[in-house]
């Protein structure tokens, strides 16, 4: 029903719901092995039943106002996500994530949904800070939070296991007087 | 985030979430006495704390998909409300609810806002049939039911107990295969 | 411990809790075939485990005054159940199931041990309309309602799936002042 | 609904459920002093929130089988209660508690009652053991559990604090065994 | 991190806690058959998965304060438990238990490893009365009972059912006064 | 019961426990002034209620092993606390924190406490990173992180909400090779 227009190529963004389950599942077998690369998020979802476990953990979230999904639409195929992995109000800081699958990526898509969310964020929930985490390797997803206008805070060493390997951590952020700032720049 | 127009006057469509308690509660403040006519919630919106725990209800139906809730927007005010009382998709069945304060009412915005959410419930969530529940005192209600091409499945007598008085509950309804018929008709 | 005699063939109604579970599964599976004609029970009731399940649906049901069931012993035998399906104290409202296996039919015992249990909701509970839902085949069904004096308050078509199929439910009800001017009549 | 004579002077008991709350409060004010002497209830039961309290706790132990409540009426009136404060079905042991009001007191009313729930435990439930604890001051309680043909087990020493003070409570028991052979003796 | 000596020989006394699984379970499987004798524990700790749950257990107990589970190590091998079943704070009453596998009999390590926590109870928790329940025929069991100055309150007849056979449990206590006397005695 | 020694000065650690909600009280009043102008539990602990409430919180962290909770004791006094904040168990990151009340500074009693409970969480847990979060204000708390050897990983700006104002966090940390070489260095 919910949908908001990411760009004259067609691109949209809804609300990721546990009943688009098998959605997410067929998605995510297209781009298991490319998102996975940096990403936990293809081995929490790997058959119907997982995918909409997955799926019904943020929709609680989002019933406990901590947590929201959205899915990124191209062609009509659900081609990734951005999410709020946490949402403090009461600190006024959220965490935003995010995935694609690899026929998608080069267009900007991610830029343009977390826009969206981070808008959000700052502008109708009084979110303060906004905080992106990633993996040192996964350049990417940094490349993203510097086109956001994020600064990096620090890295946390050795604080991500996954799949069996221990990894460093990049926290990047951008306050809401700087995205204000941005946004207003010429 | 999500907003959907509901027509060239400005009214829109927004999920209404718990945030947004204290708006409910100074619509519910606005609209109580001609609300409170036939219809429970301006009962159970009193202050602020009961505001939340009404809208935080509808939130968790949502998380369980048992429910949802919608408000509507006209010249930037939330002047009322359509809503899946409930949901239930094993049997494919959804009572449809609403609301409008006085200044809102005459411009069809509960028509409008009710086809949408019923579009939604049709063709997107594979619902079967509508339900539209009202007083047999509602008149405003039932004439909307009509508008959206519903038939009277019966009345249950005396069944609602509203402010110390026994009250008849119409019931109409609408199948999916006669609003798709409608919908098409020239 | 708690009987009630259902009159001089030696019927009997008690309380049908969670550790008759392995009597009410036999009873099913005699029953099975005939009572799932137009009831859902006997797909509910499978093997010993979903049995109790069954039954503990219903002691929850007791413990919150939601809802109850009795078990109608035909010859020491259980042969089936009248229940509340739902009952709602607040607005003085409950719905009555019940199902018999074919052996005991023709002997008027789910009306006896109906009339005893909505005796109880009007006399005892404060209930003001008791109702009965069927589907429109379940013949059997609408004549006891018939034969407790209901009235058929309308239809909700199309409302229950069964066995992939979609069934028109008719809901009929009698009022307490109804109930008590009927046991009065000559 | 179900009622269990208890003699030929009408002596009757009933579950005693939540919706009862007010009568049992009715009932523990004229015998909060006497009662209280002995038995902790009346320091539970003190108004109507409580006394549903009460009553609820006893109704969640009856959907899970751990324990159940009955009432005692006599000429109409709610005097007394028996209950099984714990039933082990896994281990067969239960354990009998009781009350009444002085002015129902001498008619041999706990006896009677206490022999038809016992009689349910053995008979109908496979419980092995039946239980009766009671501070070694409540010479009434202990002569009930010596009439019931109960034997003394031991005193647990300074077991129970009650109002300020330490108390010695008896332990007595019977088993089936006894029990049915209790019963078959001229 | 938390550990006591029991002794010159160097048996220790450490919190048992649920990432100690494993280690519980190679214990048990030591000492399976003969701690089985009398004892249920070795029935609930069948694999890794029970251990933990049967450790969970008693980390629950201890967030409520309503029991506690300590292991005892000889030459750096877990070999044995003493435990509170239960610690009822209100009433001031708690049950001791204990295990210890056959290769660290005749050491007193439970007597010492009791000891301990029995002084915890009364002096730093309040309680006032400790009991120590064992099936009869147990006379180890009993033995220690006697050696911490227990005296016994009485049998409870055939209360236990254990692997198919019911068996007495005899209860034994200690009071604080009479424990702090015992200590001070010459 | 357990009592770890910290030295010749007789400072102890100890489990804090729920229990000891009046201990925690009393020391908090004491302290509260001093301890809050960084941290943010004096304003968490402000009567008994909220004393035990707090203390709960952390039982219940031990219970799902998550966090725990240590007293540290000084002169018989309990005079501040260590605690693991997050106990991260599959990725092997636990968050470290402390508090003392200002008559107690300046005797190394907080490092002498986080070193035994960073020494269990690396050589009995096998946590790989121990983090030290603290406001760049509190340079007390971070001249403690530099003692333990931990190096700054970065700094999240204004990532603190506390009594009205933002602070920025400083995050700290050592790894277990890092804590084991310094160990072993002369």
């Amino acid at each position: 029903m919910y949908v908001i227009s990411l760009g004259d190529d067609g691109a949209e963004l809804r609300p990721l719901e546990p009943w688009r389950a098998e959605e997410l599942l067929t998605h995510m077998n297209r781009g298991r092995e490319f998102i996975g690369r940096h990403i936990v998020v293809p081995d929490l979802v790997t058959d119907l039943e997982s995918s909409r476990a997955f799926l019904q953990s943020y929709a609680d979230k989002t019933a406990s106002d901590t947590g929201r999904i959205y899915g990124i639409w191209s062609d009509g195929e659900l081609v990734g996500s951005v999410l709020f992995r946490t949402m403090d109000l009461s600190h006024g800081v959220a965490e935003v994530g995010c995935w694609l699958e690899s026929s998608a990526v080069g267009k900007g898509l991610v830029s343009r949904a977390a826009r969206v969310i981070i808008d959000w964020a700052f502008e109708e929930r009084g979110i303060h800070r906004v905080e992106w985490v990633a993996k040192t390797e996964n350049t990417a997803s940094i490349a993203v939070a510097r086109r956001l206008g994020m600064s990096r805070d620090g890295v946390l060493r050795e604080s991500y296991l996954y799949r069996g390997k221990r990894h460093d951590l990049e926290v990047w952020s951008v306050l809401a007087p700087e995205w204000r700032a941005a946004r207003q720049a010429p």
